[in-house]
């Protein structure tokens, strides 16, 4: 398979603070990057509602689909290449894979998806495949070649290979959005020395493994990602704008089934509300978007939707304490009641969160698909399980870990002036929370 | 002058990538970032279209006046406290300036400032002055405070030390933004060391001066800034974006004049096209806002106007040639008549973007006031202006420096396919000034 | 407590890649630093022989102290000032005992505390007390100070707050090497936020302890310094130098007991072969002493002194394999046989190396000796151990660790030519080791 | 040509904190590092006395000499290869002497050279030529290739490429020293874009070229050059250090010539005081050895010498004023007389230090010689000589910059006690200067 003009006349690149640089030869890889569907994800945060936390998180998911593809180029041009187990014949359908991983995430996906129903893989898929310029371009390497990228990212393609370096515990994917988060918010936990984990990955026949030698660089790795995971993308501040945004999506939604009159009419809503959406109208929206909306609708007549949007657009957000809703169904039954009687509805002002539940592999918003354990490479030839061998692997791998929280408007209940019983119940119950 | 419960009871950190933590103390500085009106910073970009150049770019004005504010403080708190010339009574004061000095910035500012005649100075003092949460914030600091606060980002204030702190060839705005701008591009440009520069600020009695061993460090400060202004500020890439935007303005705003019926009515703009804004609407813009009409318009029934919207939003921008207006009006009269031949509209299509004038102070968009002159305290309390001492700067200070571009659709003019003749001339021309 | 001109007119400062800058202000600290024992400093090696693997790791000793005192200063100037439990009485002694806890450290200290049987705790307290000075600086702060100053390196100081600032399992000594041996080595372990750290630190009545919303950066302080240890500090061929490095000492200690005829008499050591030194002479030991006579000693007539300084001043070492010497003790016997056959002294070219057991406390070259556990305040006020509160700690925490090493020369080996059975049956049993 | 097993079975790589790791291939280099006259650069300090100002600068000529050998394989192997123009046949030989062209460094070269009368140069080609490890290493390759590697580092091999890649305005080894001397010493100077500008750099006949898209780049790394040489290379305290060690030696081949009698007899350097020092003797001196004999000095009974000794190992260095030996003449020969009277010899303690002139290209310790300039590869394919096109670069370069300091040791002055007239002028003079 070849691509007209196959290479450009002179190497492209982009200047990344992450990678220094990324290079692009070739023409492929450069008209994908030029399509619409592909800079639309520069309207798209890589961490949604993070930057409301760590307010240097405000990067775009194409700043990410860059790396993923510089690092996968990296792995193949500079170690891959004439290796055994190796068929350079899948360069260019790994590079389009790692740079359309992405394609089909939304705006704020997470909430988006639990709201509307919605799986951002599947418009992954759909844009590769459907009418889109993306396509336009795939398919001048080869009729079939759209299909094979979607295979790739939906790990379905037969080359297992080719599919653990997109999609392992430790892929390009991974290795570019810890190191790439870390440095736009500013943390000090994300570092690690990818240089060194490249240079001891090694081809077989179905995945990609790790030398032995390089076994520390990895723990390294996987103790970043325990730490970004809990300093970072578990931070209870941005679950509380997560809540809110969700609790929006959730009023607009009711409303608009109710024939609410907006005056900002919810246009680019109408097919979200249904879950009837299609790929021209998905391409619509994007972070720009909703947050025109939220702010149109802060000055809409009801009451919950306008402060909703005022609570996300001026980070005005919900206070929280921890709530386990297994050993305090009571007091969440009592809550409920007080908010009622308070004039609060607690549909949309009394939220349980809970993060999600830690399997061996680290549970990401929007990721919680199984991927591929990693492999040492013995010195013997044989393979060996990571945590087989590293105690820190060991420790903190298989375990689960839980975090519940209750999130509520303190503003809200400082505020209940007419009934001062209520008010102390629900402060009481919260504070014993605490 | 004191601020009801004027400290926190523990102190606040934002994480910040370019200055590790911003530290608040104060209960005025914190409620002054809870307000509506500064929170509207975070959506706007502080680099404008700079991030369809280098990627990482996308940070917002939110973070540079965190950042400014943090700097200002540590020069008051570890520095200037406790010297002579310094009044310490002063140090609110400061810190809400330095805060609050970019508030009225528009989304996209440079080309809606030259489009619709705006300056956001002016939108900063009636932000501060007007009927806004920050004012109201700033008042029970005193009556007169909101002004005084003003009156220091006008540089009008009695107390030029402090102007000179917020608004001078090395105050803090500069050093933040030189450095915020450099981290976030990636680019190596726009370190240097201010650890050692603040260290060496002293008080006098109508200005911060330098002392003079510091001087090497101040070299190289201005030598980032003279790099990152053409590296990074004049990228012609960046600015090929912002002829497209202001094209677009022009163009609805001329619409709108003719009564086009517009699919998607400029609501958001109907003041500013009769350029009679008032700070209410204002505030109402941000950079959601602009793209969400920018995307709804790619669909408008208006050739131009949906054409250079999908440029814009899709990047697919104007290629650029040198091009001297002085010593090429021939050409240049030439050009317009072929484009006209050619059906491509010139007053849109064909664009001078000259950029300003360099004088000493180097020039950077909104930002053409002159400042004061830097100042070196030698060993015998003397004081003389850097360039006098430093022969870099010397070097580099008080030139000119121009950079005349000229714009246009090159994918356009090689669809001319019914007037080869013209295109040919047209192509021509164009590549003669390269 | 007072210091004559306890002030400097003008703050000083060092440059420092670590810190970015060392402040002194007073000067008492001014004149420690000043003296020739502190300047000695200058000619040991932080990490010993280490630099023979990582060839960036040639940062000596002087390096180190400065920045333990840096980060004394830094916790007691802007965290503990004013903080109930904290007496700034301390303040100097504090300086003082983090400047020169390391000050009795003689070149490759490990090996010759091995060999001669010293402790370097014990040199550290013989010149703070005794004709040096030193002494001479610390006793202008009144007669009992240089005792206080030994009694807080030592441990038994009364006041136990300010031992644990001093010597805890999360002490300014800790935070320094950590840092600065990984920015000399260059690896990407060892990054961890200690300004956080330090600004999450609080006094108690007898140790310093850490703010609970803190302790993920704490983890992550630990986890940096499990890979320090195991990456650096323990690398096989650091120990490979350091084995030879001690077999030089034993020979040339056996030599001179022999009353063999040096070239180059070993004058600097005669007190050290009695294990009789006394502080003056053992001031006159450096890194630059010690080549000065492994370089002459290549010359010397005897063959085992001569070839093991070759091997350590031209980095010939010693190769290694696992080797358990419980589980391998008859081999052990073999190859002591076999190695006398092939004419190879066992004493000076077979040596079993064994990394100490880990306890709770990670093992450091000269630190055996238990340290404070770290506590964490909790939001209630109570105080608890931090293994018990992350799961990550304790996974790491009291498990030991050991591992064997069995060194030898290869090419020895390799050039026995006249008896091919006794070098096949070495290889063998080398082989079958790895 | 060919190397005898040309490649190593597995790639090794040296941790570099400059440039993240060296990769080493070519057994040919793995085996020149490997003998004792490459092993000797560990103990030569790559900045001589610079470490007792910044106390980071204690890396050696061997971490350099590395880093110069990665740099020139990046630009061979990622940037020349299969260029026009570029032969890969002396791919090895740029490697060899790219990792050789230090060789010939003395202890503290700068001093030694000067009062000796030494080229380090001489002795790099007399190593490589000579009965060495080295040369028997190189001579693997073929009888010649020792000679070729020694004429590109003489400047003087026929393919001027070859040359200008390792020495120019811009070579490897200049890119090498100020990123890693700013590194090790901590300064915010010497960062530059060197990914950058590696990417630029063009093979033409007779040189190395730079793209002019790289211009800015290259002005950022001659601007860092230039901070470099007058903040660290040139800073008066690190040369009074080396007027003391040259002193020093002065001292000592006059007792030596005097036939006075050393308690440690200066054996090293019978052959350098004599001028007539052969290979052999030159390359058993390193920094240890002459540390060595300075501190055994310390004890001899010449009062002089002691002192200088003293001064230098225990950091107790001159002080300095401004001094103009041209416009200063009278008080010159003053001071003379007046140390005469005050018992101060001032040919040891009274010295004029005169920064060498800078001429277009900056002066370095040791490198005197002539450069060539840099020029630039014009979009047109014509050349253009660097500061005709960069004003920064033109306002620096060819001026000449001097500065001329008088070094003196205050304390001895101050202890001038029987003469108290003596003193009070000759501080007067000393006063008036500064």
């Amino acid at each position: 398979m070849t691509y007209p003009n196959g290479q450009l006349s002179e190497e492209k690149v982009f200047k990344d603070p992450v990678h220094r640089y990324i290079h692009v030869r070739d023409k492929l890889i450069w008209d994908l990057i030029g399509t619409p569907e592909f800079q639309r994800l520069r309207r798209i945060r890589q961490l949604g509602t993070t930057y409301l936390t760590f307010h240097g998180a405000e990067h775009s998911r194409f700043n990410h689909s860059l790396g993923v593809y510089e690092i996968i180029r990296r792995i193949i041009d500079d170690v891959f290449k004439d290796r055994e187990h190796w068929d350079n014949g899948e360069r260019l359908l790994c590079l389009c894979a790692a740079l359309l991983h992405d394609l089909g995430h939304g705006p704020f996906s997470h909430s988006f998806e639990k709201v509307f129903h919605l799986d951002h893989e599947d418009f992954t898929r759909a844009i590769i495949l459907g009418d889109t310029e993306i396509n336009k371009v795939l398919r001048l390497m080869g009729k079939d070649f759209p299909k094979k990228v979607a295979e790739v990212i939906a790990k379905t393609y037969e080359n297992k290979l080719v599919v653990s370096l997109i999609s392992s515990q430790i892929d390009a994917d991974r290795m570019d959005y810890l190191q790439r988060d870390a440095y736009f918010t500013g943390v000090s936990y994300g570092h690690f020395d990818m240089e060194r984990i490249l240079r001891v990955m090694r081809p077989r026949e179905d995945q990609v493994v790790i030398k032995h030698s390089g076994m520390h660089a990895v723990e390294d790795y996987i103790m970043s990602r325990y730490q970004m995971y809990w300093q970072v993308y578990f931070h209870p501040v941005s679950r509380s704008a997560e809540v809110i945004l969700t609790k929006i999506l959730h009023r607009a939604k009711h409303l608009h089934e109710e024939n609410f009159p907006f005056k900002t009419q919810p246009e680019h809503f109408y097919s979200l509300f249904k879950e009837e959406i299609n790929v021209k109208d998905y391409l619509k929206l994007d972070e720009s978007v909703i947050l025109y909306y939220f702010q149109t609708w802060m000055e809409e007549e009801d009451d919950i939707l306008a402060d909703l949007c005022r609570r996300f657009v001026n980070r005005n957000l919900f206070q929280y304490v921890e709530f386990n809703p297994h050993l305090q169904m009571q007091q969440w039954m009592e809550l409920i009641q007080l908010f009622k009687k308070a004039g609060i509805d607690p549909d949309y002002y009394l939220v349980l969160d809970s993060s999600s539940d830690l399997p061996y592999d680290f549970y990401r918003p929007g990721e919680e698909e199984e991927r591929l354990p990693i492999h040492l490479l013995m010195p013997s030839g044989e393979l060996r399980e990571l945590s087989r061998e590293s105690e820190i692997v060991e420790a903190v791998s298989g375990k689960r870990r839980t975090d519940h929280k209750l999130y509520f408007p303190q503003d809200l209940i400082e505020d209940v002036s007419t009934r001062k019983k209520v008010k102390e119940q629900i402060q009481e119950i919260l504070k014993k929370s605490y």
